[in-house]
């Protein structure tokens, strides 16, 4: 089966595109230009996409919506706001969302789909990101209606099979599938190196250490400091919601 | 009260677009460029906001995003298909879907509803337009929950207040509310002129007849030759489903 995949080069979507090819799926990955800070995440997604290219069937298109930018840019992403560090808490994720992002990408990936001829649009929403709004089984049930109901004449569904999986979860897959983490790219900062504080590098940190393993993108040094910003995190008593 | 409204240029939008005025409302218009084979209703767009901001305030951006049309391109609009003539059926309205449009164009508008603080997202949908499935009540209907559940920190609503209107009314509210329909642009074909033989062409024909008006776009020659038309297509049976 053909499908679409939304693609930004972190952590989820890239074990969402592994777990997609080892069910033997051709993929259509989507990877989109919205007003992020920097293009990290983006080479990345190119490096995964020709990586997984040996597992299996993968066209990788990049479209740029930036001229969207002005319009949504706003909080920590794609606006002034500072990217904020430690533990997410739902004050932090506040800042770090880009209004209506993810129903503005599903959108585009269905009409994509449609022109296709494709049945099924996949992204990476998972637990640990349920404090956003658009990544919750509320929304996601609302607008695979939406979108089947769009295109009734050529229906085409939403499938966030990671939905019920924390983060750490989703991790163990991907290293059991071999996915190369090293090429994927996680930290909100935009450094040419991870700045390992923000919510989303504490966070992947976090979901190495719990399996027993550790982020092959850092290095020796790199993962050690992490760890103890982690720690350092843990004794401050900035936890998780 | 400050709202989102998507304009199109056309008769249904501008007419919306007057409605929210005379209700005390101040409009957000946006104008999407998405792939269209001609700038007609854009350039028409920029006309209408010009002349609606004598009864109050409306700011008008027009947003490209035809960075998307290469993945969404097809049919008549914006593919390679040619405009179907006559009354619409369901197979001509098929060759002018855009694939999943209005999601798209919905989602984007929702997005700058929330980072200007807005509430509601107006488009103009309506029960003339019932055979396309992103113009229909259950579709409005999942939409708005997708898009409140997005955005459920800063909920916004979806509203149609014309899905319960045939053209023929529409233009009989604009008509009383002087909307001026010399500015509009119906025409999917892209000449110098409306065609005159085109679904919507047709239609438009039609609905200032039934208001025993006539299209002020018309010369009285175009005006002729556009009754005419629409009296041979009534004659060869080609009636709307």
């Amino acid at each position: 089966m053909k499908v679409v995949l939304i693609l930004s080069g972190g952590v989820d979507s890239s074990t969402l595109l592994y777990y997609l090819l080892h069910k033997g799926y051709s993929i259509h990955a989507l990877t989109f230009i919205y007003g992020q800070k920097h293009s990290k995440e983006i080479d990345c997604a190119k490096k995964v996409t020709e990586h997984a290219s040996r597992i299996g069937p993968v066209i990788h298109k990049i479209v740029d919506i930036s001229s969207i930018h002005e319009l949504i840019s706003k909080g920590a992403i794609t606006g002034d706001d500072e990217i904020p560090e430690g533990y997410y808490t739902e004050d932090k994720q506040r800042l770090t969302i880009v209004p209506n992002r993810n129903m503005i990408l599903l959108s585009i990936a269905a009409g994509y789909a449609v022109k296709l001829g494709l049945r099924e649009v996949y992204y990476a929403a998972h637990k640990s990101d349920c404090m956003y709004p658009d990544c919750r089984k509320e929304f996601i049930k609302a607008m695979d209606t939406a979108i089947y109901l769009a295109n009734i004449w050529e229906p085409v569904e939403l499938k966030a099979p990671f939905i019920d999986m924390k983060k750490v979860e989703i991790v163990s897959l991907g290293l059991q599938l071999g996915v190369p983490y090293e090429l994927t790219w996680s930290c909100y900062s935009g450094g040419e190196r991870p700045c390992l504080k923000c919510g989303t590098c504490v966070e992947r940190t976090e979901a190495f250490i719990l399996n027993n393993s550790r982020d092959p993108l850092l290095s020796e040094i790199e993962w050690k400091r992490a760890v103890e910003i982690l720690e350092e995190f843990k004794n401050r008593n900035i936890t998780r919601i």
